[in-house]
Order: C-alpha cells, then structure tokens, then sequence
C-alpha cells in the first residue's frame, strides 16, 4: 500500500489489438500502476483489427485532443515486435504519446503539426525505464507501459533516449478533386455501422445539395444528424470530427451497402 | 497535472450502446476528466443493443442502487440524438442521473419512487457546462459527458436548466394475473443465455410448486440457485434483483429453447 | 462525496465469465468502490468461457505478478454458486486473492510456492463484511467483491474467517518427456489465434534446432519473434511467459491448424 500525502492526476490512454479476453491488457495497467499508482487509465479501443496500424491512428486523432494535457497516449498495435522496428515516445503539445515507430501516430502528428504545437521524437533506449526482463513477444508490457508510467508520472521525454527527426508515417489516402467536387473512400466502419470517409468539412463546406454516391447509390443532399429522417433512410452527414459519413437511421449502412474500408465514394453538386 | 490536497472520491457509471471498438467511450472519460480529473468510471455496458433505450434502463435499474451515495449514472442511447428530445439531469435521491429524454429513466425512476427519494428533474440548457462546440451527432461527448463530470463534482442540478415534471416514461409489458398465477414475458437475455421474466418475487412469492410454461416446456418446482440441479437441466429460479429466471444448467436457456425478449412466460400452480 | 486528506493507492483486479453486457462486473464496482472509494480496478477477462475455471487459473496466473505488492485478485467464475463450495480468501505473498474455492488459483498457488512465499487459506465465513442480503446467485456481488474491498482496505485475511489446509487444486495437464524431447498439448487460444502449450522454457531450454509437431505439421526450428519470418508462416516461439507457443506471423494459427484447447504438441530434436 502506498500512501501520499496529495496526488496528482495523471491518465494515460491505451489502444491495443490485444483483444479483451486474455488479460494482456490488464497485465500493462499493472505495470503503470506499479510505477505511477494514482493514474487513471482508459481503454479507447482493445480490439484494433489485428496488426492494422492504420486504425489504430484514426482512433488516436480522434480521441486524442479530448483528454486533458499531460495524458500519455499508449498505442501498442506492433506487427514489428521485436525486430528492428525502434520503439519511440512523442512529445506533440500538451500530449506524450508512446508506442512501437510503425506510422501509429501519422493522423496525431499532423494534427500537430497544424496546431504549431511543440513536436519531439526520442527513439526509447534507456532500459532503466523498462522492465528488467524484456521478452521479445510483449513489448507492451516490458517497454511501453513503464515508459507511459514514467511520462504519466512526469518524467521528461528526453530522458527515455535521443532525438529522432524521421518517426515513420503511413501513406494515407488523401481525397481528390474531380471536375464538380471530390472523389475519396471509406475510411472506417464504427459499431453501428456507419461509414466513414476522409472527405472533411474542410473540403465540402456546408452543401446541402451535394450528391454523395457509395456502392451503386446515391444520396441527395445531407443532414445535419440521423434524427432528421425516418429510420431505415440512408443519409449522409458530418460526423462528429468533421468527417462525411454515409449512414442509415437506426441502422447500419455497412450491412445495407455490404461497404467496407477502402471503398470508393464521390460527392459532387450534379 | 493537477495537485490537489486532497482527492473527494466521485463516482460516475457508463451506459451506451457505442461498443468498444471505435474509442468513443474513452473519448467521453477524457471529457469527463479534463473537469473532474478524480473520477472513477465504471463501465456498465457499452453493448447495449443499438438504440435500444429499454435494455439501457432495465441495466440501470439493476446497477444503481449498488453505488456509493453521489454516483452519477450517465446513460447515453440516445437514437434522437440532434433532434428536439431534449436532454436531462435528474436527481434520485442519493444519485444523479444524466441522458436524452428518452425514457432510460423509467425503471430506476419507479425505484426511486416506490423509496420515496427526492426527485428532481431539469432540461439541460445552460451550455456554459458543455464542451465550447456541440456536434449534432456525438452529444454523449459534448454535452452529457461534461455536464455528468459538473455533477460528479458536486455541481447541484438546478445549475444546468430549468425543472420540468414530465420526463418520458416508457411503456413497459406488465405481468398479469391469471387464474392460477402469473403471466408476463422475457424482458432480458444475459450473456450466459439465462431468461430474465417481468415476474418477480413480490408476485410470486416463495412458490416452491410452481410450474413455469414457455417456449412448449414446462419446468414443475423452482430451486434457490444453479447447482441444486445436474448440468444441463432446465430451472427455474429468482435472479439476484428478484426477477424470475429461467436457466440452463452450466447452459444457455436461450440456445435451448430458441428464446428472445417479448417472448410469454406463464407461472402458475397447476 | 468522501473526502480524505490522504488516499492509498489500492488495486483490485477482476477475472469473471459474466461478459461485458449486462452490467454486473460494473455492479461490483460499485460494491467495491462503497467500501474501499480509492482503489483502481483492472478488468482482467470478463469473458472466460462459462464455467472455464481452468482458464481462469491460467489469466490469473500469467497476470498476478505484473501488479503491485497488495494487489487483490478478485476471481468469479463459480458453477457451484449458491452451492456447499466453499467461498475463500488467500495470502500467496504479496498478494490476496479471493473467490470461490473451485481451484482457479491452482497456478497461482504453485507459484507461491515455488517462490517460497508465504501463504495462507481462509474459509469467508463472516457475513459482516458481506453485503446485508446474500443472494443465491451472484456471490461476485454479494459475498466476493465486498470482501476483495475490505482486503484491498487493508483487512487481515484472518479476519474473514477460520484457517483452512486444503483448498482445492485442479488436475492439470502436464508435458512428459519423450525419448527426444516432450508431449504437451495445447492449453489456451489467445485473442490472435496463437496457440500456447505447456511445455515451458524450463523444459526445453533454448532449442533453435526443436522440431514442433502438431495437428498434422512440423515446424522445424524456434524463432525468437515473429517479425523473423515472412506474414503467414507458421511459427514455433516462447510467449512472454515462458511457454512454447505456435503462431502464424500476422495471422491465426488457430485457424489455419483447426486446432484447440487439449490438442497434443510434440517437440525433439529429431
């Protein structure tokens, strides 16, 4: 038992595609609490497809602003385990992010980048702030949940090992303009079965006549959220990051389109 | 970070059906601790079937009464999200509940009433408690999530808006009498497949005799719990809040007989 | 609201089988948190086959050590609830560890053991540290998680109730030596499809030139991660715990072997 006299509060967020069932997770929250007992921890997603790194950077950017400064974001998606791949913690902003250099961390780090915040890279070589046996199978538990303890707890990211300057980033499909508006693809496929494409608000502006079509249909002017028509209508609206998602009311337009990521989808004004 | 002194202990509970896939879970406890930063989270189920507010509130009826005094119960299934149903807080006695209008409450209102609690509800309309820019689809995060975290902090709720008197109240199947006992019907399916009825012990009673119909079977005598029988064996029991199960030993009664929510169940003596 | 001028940091970990939709692993963190308000909990598994008390054994095992000195273990996958089994609490070490007595801490306590820790079984046999009703069914609620609190509060053990020798232990399966090496079988399917046996680094010691046989293949040579071969080879390794496992890199070796929990493993040299 470990008693303070005050405690900070620390939190550190975990996305993993570790699954729920076999205690991996639960294994590095006790690892961060052995290091740094008072820090709150949240789950924002556990079951990432497996080694699918590119879902596992959308769900940071999204989350990610929405904690309060000094959380530490743990991303352990690591197809790389135990090769050469150099594990690294970031400094963007308010924020410590730590996790395997896989390109993770692409979506948050341009985010970033268009906010001027503070960036830095340290490729983790200081095995003082790692468990002392590390397996070559579980880098989450033997590397990154120390490292997030000890960033949670305060200790400065220059510490944990040198300054890189060429973090990994992913290719990431961008959106392209065609003759009467973009052409670009699904992105994601939520719980419910919404779709959601990388055409944003940035590019669209409002246009509630634009003509979204996916999967051989077409959609006629967008809503502001599902309750504007009847259940069962397929719509197509803002999501609540600032994407276009294609969606059916009270339902799923994953299963009503039979769409999945990587699909095409077009909205122009004709 | 945050330093205080001393850390009060509040509590807030989750309700959604928004899965824990996607990270909007954890991105509302980052909303909830950017204002109270000491919170502790329970996560009740996040696997609502979509848009079901029913299943929502028979799981807070269920939970509510086995929190500490001052927990606040955020439930956000919430299918007219955008839309005129307006949002609220209630107070039930001990406890602050906080969700769309939409009827969730019901069960644990009926609770609170059959207890005599104080009870007080409001329309949440005062933004200066909600996150500075209010999506029309997400306002689990924008608006329930940081006004649960105001209240978790002690924040009383005629802060947030105006008292109203006419929550919505869902219409729920009541079990009848017959004339040898009871007739009601499966209102839940647990992850074990055992059926949970609207009957409940104060209907029944201590009814050792019972013959329990559904499904074309027939279960003669109910038992205290599980293991009275042999693995396998079809049972009738009280659950752990009083409703009357009926279970599968070691099983699932639902595989069993094929059976759903709204689904007939009779109970009687002969 | 409870304020205190100092809290301890105290930790509870869950392992249970009633999955993670209906609200009760919450529900008894309500429990614990009306008891002991500042300890941190880690949901270990919620979703451990029903009634797979073996599997419970192996998560608790794999995980225990990874928690801090005081740790409480809270474990409830209990077929007999309700039934003459009997409900215990144990020291192994620093650790407590509470649930029914069914042998889930079968792994746990030979590690104890083989540690040399002090150890030491109660029978619970003191309702007051209960909840006041006790219903036949959810012991997790009613009897486990109140006294998981009280022992994560700092509560000697002897205070639970009366001393007990022989708690039960499961029969496990163990490798045997063959004439060029060991037979083993397979012990749990991870999240991935990995498949890990019981024949353990303390049996094999490093043998890269190991022959793996199973289900029909031979894989010839140990690899020490999966990055070391191309995506889709079926791989022999360590897990992160010592135990020989069998993956397909960035892949299921569940799948494409059809293989499951009990299947036989042969490992030699020839």
């Amino acid at each position: 038992m470990i008693i303070a006299g005050s405690q900070p509060a620390n939190f550190i967020t975990m996305i993993t595609d570790f699954g729920i069932k076999d205690g991996n997770v639960g294994v590095m929250k006790g690892v961060i609490w052995g290091i740094a007992p008072h820090t709150q921890i949240a789950d924002l997603s556990h079951t990432v497809q497996p080694q699918n790194v590119r879902e596992a950077a959308l769900i940071l950017f999204r989350a990610m602003p929405y904690f309060p400064p000094g959380t530490v974001h743990l991303v352990v998606v690591d197809p790389g385990v135990g090769t050469e791949r150099r594990p690294i913690a970031a400094r963007l902003g308010p924020y410590k992010v730590v996790g395997p250099d896989n390109g993770f961390i692409t979506l948050a780090l341009e985010y970033a980048e268009q906010q001027h915040w503070p960036i830095r890279f340290v490729h983790l070589d200081q095995p003082q702030y790692w468990l002392p046996q590390v397996s070559h199978v579980f880098h989450g538990r033997d590397i990154f949940a120390p490292v997030a303890a000890y960033l949670s707890d305060g200790l400065l990211e220059l510490a944990l090992g040198p300054v890189i300057e060429d973090p990994v980033r992913l290719q990431l499909p961008r959106p392209e303009r065609t003759p009467t508006g973009w052409r670009g693809e699904i992105i994601h496929v939520d719980h419910f079965g919404n779709l959601s494409t990388n055409i944003r608000i940035e590019h669209l502006g409002d246009m509630p006549g634009a003509i979204v079509r996916l999967g051989g249909v077409e959609i006629r002017g967008m809503v502001k959220t599902f309750g504007e028509r009847a259940p069962g209508e397929l719509v197509a609206l803002y999501g609540s990051t600032g994407n276009l998602i294609v969606s059916v009311v009270n339902g799923s337009a994953a299963a009503r389109l039979g769409a999945a990521v990587g699909d095409a989808v077009e909205v122009g004004v004709g």
